[in-house]
């Protein structure tokens, strides 16, 4: 009988987004916020993966000043499981620092590495196939992902590129091997992703062996595998200074440009189970819940002929009369009122405040 | 030479209206708003006529609750001209009230009425007007009132019809006989009145001798006169019961009905000094100042792609992105998203509440 994979989870809760502004701010980006449910995203993402993994074993890593908010968020979590990123450099360098610790616990330990800002919305097909993957990741040579069904000809999201013969099962799921990590595409480039049933959306989701991170890493991120064994020392030494000055050597990139689009032995496991990375305002019409009209609204409201509206207010009254496809969003400093297919512009409102001095609003 | 009319301004500063919810309220109606200037309404109305009618000539007619708000707007004005209505009666027993007291200081007197939630943007010509009008009311056996110059087929004024020719003139101004009130029309009627060109809309201002208005009172309104005596009576007494009795004795119906539309001997003069009733949220967008995109934003605000939008939100930031004729007005309890045009819908919006038992909002 085979050993239960020793799973270890890193929470990237690093990063910040623009997208739920004015809600979302520089210092309170969206996994720090309870968009989606009354908990924040954080909270989120790390009780619905308690019953696989224990609180001793879920890990952050982040900025100092999100280390702060995730310690008030994360009460139970041990203190010495908040993994503080010297320097903002992508992920490459955070999940490097963060597998290095854990492979220091257990070269064997199986690494979990999930955004702090995504929505799952089928906790058991969630549980069950990370099971799966940990198996798999325990049992092969390997760095696996979460691959999500594509349900429209996105532009947005990075797609990988799979083959659909000779998959390795595990627990019932099917692994499938890797062909190529694919960028954003155009949209008719995306129209033959779709069209040809052998691509997933890249769900920034991985999960693989801490020694099998580094031996991938010797082969296929020659930039980056000279900091490995310095970055073990200096953990194993305690030294911040010595861990300040290997992580500012590596390269800032994102580890699917850094290992994961260069690396071979790389398995995708369909990510069926009610994904969403929340992108934005409008992607809330498809979760919160809605009126026969289709409004979704957070606050107490009265609604008069409008329709697809989505309204964040929750400390006030709304009245809408009249408004379609209407994105509304009141919070204590700022209001938001926008067109829902012109969500992406808030960037321009951001753009706009910064040239006016308004950094307070950003 | 002729006496220099003893004017005085009776500025009516009750009633109450739902049309500039969220801001306005049961307990706050419009003209206790600072919404066309920084300055409420009832102030504007009050210092536009100090040109011409001293401070301790201006009364004001207002329920017991109005009048508290009154005298904190208009510190100035004596406290004894705070006329209050011994019960809500809609325009006529109020205006009898009015008159009345004037008419113990002087029966002599020019009476000039006010709305106090009316626009005028053209002072040095309402002033001119309203002079012309105390001289004609000084001299005519007549009830004056201006007409506005009709700019649309409104349905929501009433009208006057006068007669064009054999206009009386004081002070260079013409003083067309009516020749009768016309209550809110259908369209066609209202293109009808414009076509003729001898229809103005109704202001509701009035201008009238106390001792004249008691003498039309007689012959035109056998209901109310009756009472006139003994209303002088209660006054001159200083009788809040026997006041308070003989108010509540009067019909309650608008002077417009009680006696404008019933009165031979009714003059109007051509009220074309930048008039409007602020009717509505909408009504705002020909008073504030716009930008080239034709927004009226009161407040802080960051505008990308938006037309003809009104927004009050003066205590916070406003982002529009991609809107269009659109009302948002963000008070510090509720907010509405309101499409221009259903402006008149407010009041669905407040039937709910009503329903809801939310009347904290009202």
């Amino acid at each position: 009988m085979k050993k239960r994979p020793d799973i270890h989870a890193v929470i990237m809760a690093g990063g910040s987004g623009t997208r739920f502004w004015p809600l979302s701010r520089k210092k309170t980006p969206k996994q720090f916020l309870p968009i989606v449910s009354s908990k924040t995203m954080l909270e989120e993402t790390a009780q619905r993966i308690l019953p696989l993994i224990p609180r001793r074993k879920i890990y952050t890593i982040a900025n100092g000043e999100q280390t702060r908010a995730i310690g008030r968020l994360l009460p139970d979590v041990p203190r010495e499981n908040f993994l503080v990123e010297p320097k903002g450099k992508n992920t490459a360098p955070s999940l490097i620092l963060a597998t290095a610790w854990i492979y220091l616990k257990n070269p064997d330990a199986v690494v979990v590495v999930l955004p702090s800002d995504h929505l799952i919305a089928d906790h058991p097909t969630f549980l069950r196939k990370l099971k799966a993957a940990a198996e798999a990741a325990a049992s092969e040579e390997a760095l696996i992902t979460f691959g999500i069904p594509a349900a429209f000809p996105s532009t947005g999201y990075g797609y990988i590129h799979y083959q659909k013969e000779n998959a390795k099962r595990y627990s019932g799921d099917s692994f499938y091997e890797v062909k190529a990590f694919k960028e954003k595409p155009s949209y008719d480039t995306a129209v033959e992703f779709l069209r040809s049933g052998e691509y997933y959306w890249n769900s920034g989701m991985f999960i693989w062996r801490a020694d099998v991170f580094a031996r991938k890493m010797e082969r296929f991120a020659p930039d980056y595998y000279p900091y490995w064994e310095p970055m073990l020392d200096a953990l194993k030494a305690g030294s911040k200074t010595r861990l300040g000055a290997t992580f500012k050597a590596l390269p800032a990139m994102s580890i699917d440009y850094a290992l994961m689009e260069k690396a071979r032995g790389v398995l995708v496991c369909e990510g069926n189970f009610g994904w969403s990375d929340v992108g934005a305002w409008s992607s809330l019409a498809d979760i919160w819940e809605k009126d026969e009209a289709g409004n979704a609204v957070k606050g107490e409201s009265v609604i008069v002929d409008s329709q697809n509206a989505i309204c964040y207010n929750p400390e006030k009254l709304t009245a809408l009369i009249g408004v379609k496809d209407l994105i509304v969003v009141n919070t204590k400093d700022a209001l938001l009122v926008c067109r829902k297919d012109l969500d992406q512009k808030v960037k321009e409102v951001l753009e706009a405040l910064k040239k006016k001095g308004k950094a307070r609003y950003l």
